[in-house]
């Protein structure tokens, strides 16, 4: 017995955008009891040269998307990254669990060994798939959700860690 | 072919202490750069109620030990939560990845359907081992090291996303 890949990617970022999903619901309700504009969070970040709440989102929903269309060849949707609300947020992490739902097992077949390179400029790193999910996709979907969390704790809102790793209670 | 719970498991959570161990070597480098007290940066948080940079590398060391003791059943080292120092820090990731790399594919038969039960007091989730390992101890060991790059990026250190993502070029 052992994992398949679609086990360890599929429902492993549906869990994650869930997650985010209800962090960003807190952060929304923290705002709107404090009478704070909800532009401040969605804009708050760690660093200057660090992306703010709403691209670490974005980043979130394109890692995962475009992970699982690189290993399935199931295309992804795109999306403008244009999202400047808690609302519109919401919706591209619906939107994007709504692609992950579609992919089934079996488009996954072969997908460990399947080549992928990556291109970012001067970094173009390639990969087997097995390798791309476990050393790249996954740590890289779980820093923006992690980051997502981090930025809204040192933003002050009531969100613990027992929000982001779900609830199991 | 598929994924076994040892490919998932020890050679991730070795590349991401690999990639914590390098962080914190940035992170002494720029406090001796700058002639600034060490202290400043191990002991830096993002928020009151969060745990600073050194706690952040004893959990990342706890959360990838103990998980691979969970499902193994191979005894983890315990050690003392009282790292001071960047050398210190290093010491533990460096024993951390002398007990991953000591726990053998084989140790993992049947892991994928052990009963795992935490206790964290009022909260005390159950898991089938694949569930554990997905869903709660790779997320909770990637909030680990994204933190402490957070943390780092947050006072000032120059590091980046591709630190954190590690060295594919």
């Amino acid at each position: 017995m052992s994992l398949s890949m679609h086990r360890v990617s599929v429902p492993v970022f549906v869990r994650g955008l869930k997650v985010l999903s209800d962090l960003l619901g807190k952060a929304e309700a923290y705002a709107e009891q404090h009478g704070s504009v909800p532009d401040a969070l969605i804009s708050a970040r760690l660093a200057d040269d660090m992306l703010p709440l709403s691209a670490q989102v974005q980043r979130a929903s394109d890692t995962s998307k475009l992970s699982v269309e690189r290993l399935s060849g199931v295309p992804a949707p795109k999306f403008e990254d244009n999202e400047t609300s808690f609302a519109q947020l919401q919706q591209r992490i619906a939107d994007t669990i709504a692609y992950l739902d579609s992919v089934a097992e079996s488009d996954f077949a072969g997908s460990e060994a399947r080549a992928i390179k990556l291109n970012f400029g001067s970094f173009q790193p390639e990969f087997k798939g097995d390798d791309y999910l476990l050393t790249f996709a996954l740590p890289n979907f779980f820093f923006h959700i992690a980051t997502a969390h981090d930025i809204l704790r040192n933003q002050g809102v009531p969100v613990g860690k027992r929000d982001y790793l779900g609830a199991y209670a």
